[in-house]
């Protein structure tokens, strides 16, 4: 199914003869309007230069590759139509931190390999901010930008060495990443995205040569990178927004990606709202932040019982435990608080943590595993500025989910169909965990659903799907970006979520709170 | 005027702001979509990638160099709008035997430098036909392509240094050639154009990136090719229709065109005839091969007195006579039949030529220049031989023009507002001369306008008008292609062309016969 809807479809050309004499260009271009059922199909030089062999070679009949360009259809490749050689194409998810990627056999549908590796522009500047300083300096933008190309050139010959096909296999590259990502995998000046009022260079960059991108596919590969919103919105949002397909469901969703930001979507077919950036102070240092990066010793989970204050921890494959990542800080903090070790305010209880909360450099300190059973000889511990920074970051969160969805659109949060969460902080997270901390609002847990890398599953999702499309266009023309302002009434909002779970202890129904049952 | 209505557009950028923060490559495209009234402008990545700096540098005002394409609008630079640096662009006539480059200043239209070189695939292979023979051998294709393109690289820089500018201010190349010329020049495989039914690989190629097709000029300059209409009518052909601009006039019009093969297109404003290829054998060995080419030596001129029979003979710079050009010949068979020497059936007549006529090798030649007076120790003659092979050509173009203006448009020669002569045939000929043999139609002779190179005038004329693609589509579309067959009505005309002027003697009432006064 997918090889007679997608980009790769196979024609059969009139044959021509004295009276019907057009050039086997035009002729090509005729057959793929009707088939596509559109009114431009270009056919570039590169498949020009061998096509009047190849026509009749293969008797009027073309297994063509195909992409979608901003006016309609560019053929990007022309073949038997029998043969057995295999069409494929690359999805690449060119994350801040990790840039990973997918080999697809466009006919198919089938995942052929998938890898990811570290952002080798890490290495020059940590992050986007330092990056895009970087890329003002002499030969610095171009240092970023062959960085990344280069490391995406290796990645690429070696999915295709795993599966056993050739990099000439490969036709069609769909890329997402955020604004500044994009901009230096293009090599695009990027000194504005942060400087105010916030402008990015591009917006919707056309689909481009691959070669003249720097990446080495084949010789007429195309390359398609997600167009962004604006600076702080980018092209990995819109290949999010895709993944879960809130652009298309009657009744409103919610997507939240809280990666290097926090990215809130919120909408439906009719309608898209969508708010990012740092919400001020308040998210600085934040999430982001939060915790170590998961791996063998971190500990994920955390369970407390309320009544003997037993703590059970579980580390990535249960070796001792070296640190806690994120989904384990949010699992920690809502075992303490449901089994009263914190307080409402978000502080720890002396009474109810005895021995285990200790002064360290003169501040409270909770040892969650003791210096004789951890991986370290030192103790796991979590101290009161740590939580206080948690608090923040779950307080933001959920100021930012009230503001956009009850302020901004109006509705309640019993009104979402599905509330998905996106990126790292979705990849593991415990739904009932940040419901319990008021982070993420009480409504049924069967409603989160975790998307994992949204921007890469987008991605892969166009490669099959030229009517995707359509969608983005309208997912670009449906949404409105607001801007979220550190204001006076935000920080009331804030102010009464920094309370566990809330000031208002009937939005979160279903959380059961030790000595409150 | 050319500056604010060709290539060349200065354009105000709205100032962004919170409120107004789309991208800087879709504010260029909002402002220039406003200037040009298109609903579509691509700014490549090339464009892009220095964007944001320069709209900042120039305070949101830039000088945008354009070009069209199928979709709309393209832009190819952005500069300073108060900058001096010269825009420019090249015309080309790609044509089989010589290529001529022109240097155009875009902004004031100026020719800032015009030079041409014999087309060096004649090295590896003489004419058309055997070109595209040799593209089928292994790297055939390839050598004929580099062969013009360096050359062409060759003569862009030396333009350049000429006019004291640098390659990289050129941003726009426009080349006419014929369907062959234009396959090899982009080597694309020309096996098909040769083969009926003579299927081209391509009729309309879209513009291209120059460095795509090997053309070093400014790193995002943009080539156009002009389109074919099939294989025996090229891009030459369409540049010399906007050249004469036939397509515009109320009144029929004509151009004929004779290089390496005969074309002639007849036409309004509202429909265009076109006729094009070898008319048989009787245009076999004709017209292109008649009489040398022109040099110095060489007889351009024969002025015989009817009475004395008194030959004048002028050569080019007036140096003694090595040889007669194409001209010469028309010059010379319009005054022998003029003075009674050769007889209207195309035969010399041994008792008005007298002496000099002579036998050689058994057959009657006329000797124009006696050996004593010639640069070449040996008399400058015309056999019989030559003359039938004259007579052959003039019969074969007269009966090609009535074909198509009476019995294809079904009007007459008295109809004809202008009858324009192109190519090599037209750049020198007497059209008084052409009337007396019976060559062209006997019609006043200030219709008779030559054109020169129109290949290269069209392709000058579209670097500097963008309406000019608008008019190519309406010469495409109303034009409608006549195959000439040489069938048995065909040769009963040709029979009656091969006398002299005519069978009919009343066709030509303007031809004063001696002996008939």
């Amino acid at each position: 199914m997918i090889g007679t809807q997608g980009f790769v479809r196979s024609v059969r050309l009139p044959v021509p003869a004295l009276g019907n004499n057009i050039a086997d260009a035009e002729r090509l271009k005729a057959a793929l309007k009707k088939e596509l059922d559109t009114d431009r199909v270009v056919v570039p030089l590169g498949v020009v230069k061998n096509l009047p062999g190849l026509v009749r070679k293969y008797d009027h009949r073309l297994k063509t590759v195909l992409f979608r360009e901003s006016f309609g259809w560019r053929v990007v490749s022309v073949q038997d139509p029998d043969g057995s050689d295999p069409v494929c194409g690359i999805a690449l998810d060119i994350g801040t931190t990790r840039v990973v990627a997918r080999l697809i056999d466009l006919e198919t549908g089938k995942t052929l390999g998938e890898s990811g590796f570290d952002n080798p522009q890490i290495r020059i500047a940590p992050d986007v901010l330092a990056r895009i300083h970087h890329a003002k300096e002499a030969k610095g933008l171009e240092e970023l930008r062959s960085s990344i190309i280069d490391s995406v050139n290796v990645q690429a010959r070696e999915l295709c060495e795993g599966a056993g096909i050739g990099i000439e296999s490969v036709y069609l590259m769909a890329c997402a990443g955020n604004t500044a990502m994009t901009h230096l995998f293009l090599g695009i000046d990027p000194s504005f995205i942060i400087r105010e009022p916030y402008i990015p260079g591009v917006n919707m960059p056309d689909p481009m040569d691959a070669l003249s991108v720097g990446i080495q596919l084949n010789p007429n590969a195309r390359i398609f990178l997600f167009p962004n919103i604006g600076s702080y919105f980018g092209g990995d949002l819109i290949a999010g927004i895709l993944c879960a397909g809130i652009h298309k469901r009657e009744e409103p969703s919610i997507m939240v990606d809280v990666g290097t930001n926090a990215e809130v979507v919120l909408g439906t077919r009719d309608w898209l709202i969508a708010c990012a950036g740092a919400a001020g102070p308040a998210l600085e240092g934040g999430m982001s932040k939060m915790g170590m990066t998961a791996g063998p010793g971190v500990i994920d989970r955390v369970v407390i019982d309320p009544d003997t204050r037993h703590i059970e921890v579980h580390t990535i494959e249960e070796k001792p435990a070296i640190g806690i990542c994120g989904s384990g800080m949010i699992d920690l903090a809502a075992q303490l608080f449901l089994s009263g070790m914190v307080d409402i305010r978000g502080k720890f209880s002396r009474e109810r943590c005895g021995d285990r909360l200790v002064l360290k450099d003169g501040i409270a300190t909770f040892e969650l595993v003791l210096a004789a059973d951890s991986g370290t000889g030192r103790p796991i511990a979590l101290s009161q500025v740590d939580l206080n920074s948690l608090t923040s970051s779950k307080a933001a969160m959920h100021s930012i989910l009230e503001v956009i969805v009850q302020q901004t659109a109006g509705i309640g949060f019993d009104d979402l169909e599905r509330f998905y969460v996106a990126g790292t902080f979705g990849s593991f997270i415990d739904p009932r965990s940040a419901i319990s901390i008021g982070m993420l609002p009480d409504i049924p847990l069967e409603k989160f659903q975790v998307l994992g890398n949204s921007s890469l599953e987008g991605s892969a999702k166009l490669l099959l799907d030229p009517d995707l499309f359509d969608e983005i266009a309208t997912i670009r023309e449906n949404l409105t970006y607001v801007e979220l302002n550190v204001n006076q009434e935000f920080m009331n909002i804030f102010s009464g979520a920094k309370f566990y779970p809330h000031t208002e202890r009937s939005r979160f129904p279903s959380v059961t709170i030790w000595g409150q049952a």
